[in-house]
């Protein structure tokens, strides 16, 4: 099936709005230039509110992942005793970016489909007191959980004056953080998940605190110094060639954000993982992830009676809706729903169906129409709060 | 003015086809699905001729610094022996990623506006036997030198067993290179200049000395690490979520090139060369580079009569026409006109020709249309010798 007829619900990438496609596709300007340096000077402000930061969003242009490893070579040297949560894929890469980065790494491994609880944090915290990093991820895109980052963050600042780093990758655009209101110190995060961007251009909020240690940190880096990203923008410009065309599309995407309200968007990420929980309740679906540890982008199912490849499978073949499957040991245990970004409650309504024929196809029991019948349910019952 | 009135004749970021915006506008899909794989494994063999490279090209997502930083740190530990060449802003800055990498430096520093004599090559790698690589620029943008990279590479291999390292950022896809017939061990580039993309991916073409020593070096490194580019590639895949809409891109710049044929495209470079330096040379604008040493790709100009920022001022408010200015102690001092990637001959005739307006309006002294006719004369001979 050709590409223009896919129904992309991978947990990233995910679509493009037509508005942002357009924006990206003005014409190049000079990254010296008086155009560029006005629009990076509107843009990185603009970002703040999206990460509940104070200071402005710094842009980095590379993978998400050039922004968890700019997050761990600005705040780290040698040596450094870090504690990195990992329940995921996405821990496990914080964890292998310190340890190749050779710092002394105290892992808290949580049983992938759990959310980290606080207190694991602190007791691991009072064992190492001289820690001077926590990493955390914010949505473990590989399970579908969302790690309670706030309270982490207020808890490890009332214990010590490490550093509390988040990568909001696969959160930042779909649900709400405050970098102010909790003392998360770095955030970090990419552009093709609920930003609504291709993949290519990374973002970094970086608080007060973590500007001293990167400051006074003197390990080598260059490409991904945010120290020259600093400094730079104050003169409206990157140190290096920035992706031009997807600043372009982020200046749309802002809009986007903005005529909808931050507050809204937040909110439709949250009936979106209501709909889809209720529905594969309805649908006899184990849901992989606890209500209370759940993440409103991205849904983990765990089924019991069918290989999640083959519904994988039958949903691409026949339909073009594209799901993600397990990683790592989760391969061929789950597969993933990605609810967020360009993605409405009426996106979920339609895969939501599409659900029901290829569960149909694969033989599993549910009552006719029921996941459908519980998703729209799911839907009224906020639209009548709303009213 | 608006940005869609721009001319951009900056040595880059450079304009994109339409044909290629429109290939950038496909739907994304998911990075690690069959599509994807198909692309990818569809390009990397297609670059091995631009590259004139017997192995795979490896796409990284960042700008093309990213690349120069990928080539050091892969090849290189702390404490090597390196001989850098430095003969403006972008050997200074291989030069920088060096030194930040704790290799000990042998800078080859040249006159700016001059290439290096290989004689001094030779005469430094004489003094250190012990070299492990020697970085060099292809085009050195910051002036529009071309260095004798082939030439080098031969010789370095001739006298010792160091890696020939090559930045042909700006001259990839408009020069000709071939690292098969001349042993260059490594060529990295981006893809915002003669590439006619966006900002955004780089890429790195390794040859098998270099992947005997990338191999075999326990620097670490993550985000660039070489070794995972190329294990990934073997599924068709790379390590993190690549620049996607640039890689649709580059599907079409391919086409492109391969349709217009890559001698073609070398030979079209070379017009647009000579077009605009005979124009100068009529319009007594002096050149700052000698022909046997200049760039393909970008022709810098160093008025004695009026001060470029004024013309730089006037053809960009006037006509749209973005030229580039002097970098760091040539700041003030010259400009740059690039003439690479989607430009053609008919683009040179309508610079040369607002040129001689914005000449003009600041008294420089000139036969008038002299420079449009030394252009259309420079083309007309080239034209009549292919006939």
């Amino acid at each position: 099936m050709k590409r223009e007829w896919d129904l992309l619900h991978t947990p990233g990438p995910t679509p493009i709005p037509p508005s942002v496609d357009r924006a990206m596709s003005q014409p190049i300007i000079g990254h010296r230039g008086q155009k560029c340096k006005d629009l990076l000077k509107e843009l990185t402000p603009r970002l703040k509110p999206v990460f509940g930061s104070l200071e402005n969003v710094q842009l980095l242009t590379g993978s998400g992942t050039s922004a968890l490893e700019a997050a761990v070579v600005n705040t780290t040297a040698p040596g450094d005793k870090v504690i990195v949560v990992v329940a995921g894929a996405f821990g496990d890469r914080f964890a292998k970016l310190c340890q190749t980065y050779e710092c002394n790494v105290h892992r808290i491994d949580v049983e992938w489909g759990k959310a980290v609880e606080v207190k694991e944090v602190e007791e691991t915290l009072r064992e190492h007191s001289d820690t001077k990093a926590v990493f955390v991820t914010h949505c473990e895109t590989s399970t579908g959980v969302m790690h309670p980052v706030e309270d982490v963050a207020k808890s490890v600042h009332r214990l010590s004056q490490a550093l509390v780093i988040v990568d909001g990758v696969s959160s930042i655009g779909g649900a709400e953080i405050n970098m102010e209101r909790s003392g998360i110190d770095l955030l970090v995060s990419g552009s093709q998940k609920a930003m609504m961007l291709p993949p290519g251009l990374a973002f970094a909020a970086i608080g007060e605190r973590a500007w001293k240690v990167i400051e006074e940190n003197d390990r080598p880096r260059f490409y991904l110094d945010l120290r020259t990203y600093d400094k730079k923008l104050t003169d409206g410009q990157t140190p290096f060639t920035p992706a031009l065309s997807l600043m372009f599309g982020l200046e749309e995407v802002l809009n986007l954000i903005e005529e909808e309200g931050l507050e809204q968007v937040f909110e439709r990420h949250q009936v979106m993982k209501q709909m889809t929980r209720e529905a594969c309740r309805a649908l006899h679906l184990p849901l992989f992830v606890a209500d209370e540890d759940a993440s409103c982008t991205v849904t983990s199912i765990k089924p019991e009676t069918f290989d999640p490849e083959k519904l994988r499978k039958i949903a691409s073949e026949e339909f073009g809706l594209m799901l993600a499957g397990g990683q790592q040991h989760l391969k061929g245990q789950i597969f993933r729903i990605g609810h967020m970004g360009y993605t409405r409650p009426a996106n979920v309504l339609q895969y939501i169906s599409i659900l029901e024929i290829v569960l149909k196809r694969l033989g599993h029991e549910f009552e006719a129409g029921a996941g459908t019948a519980a998703a729209q349910e799911a839907y009224l019952s906020v639209a009548r709060e709303l009213v």
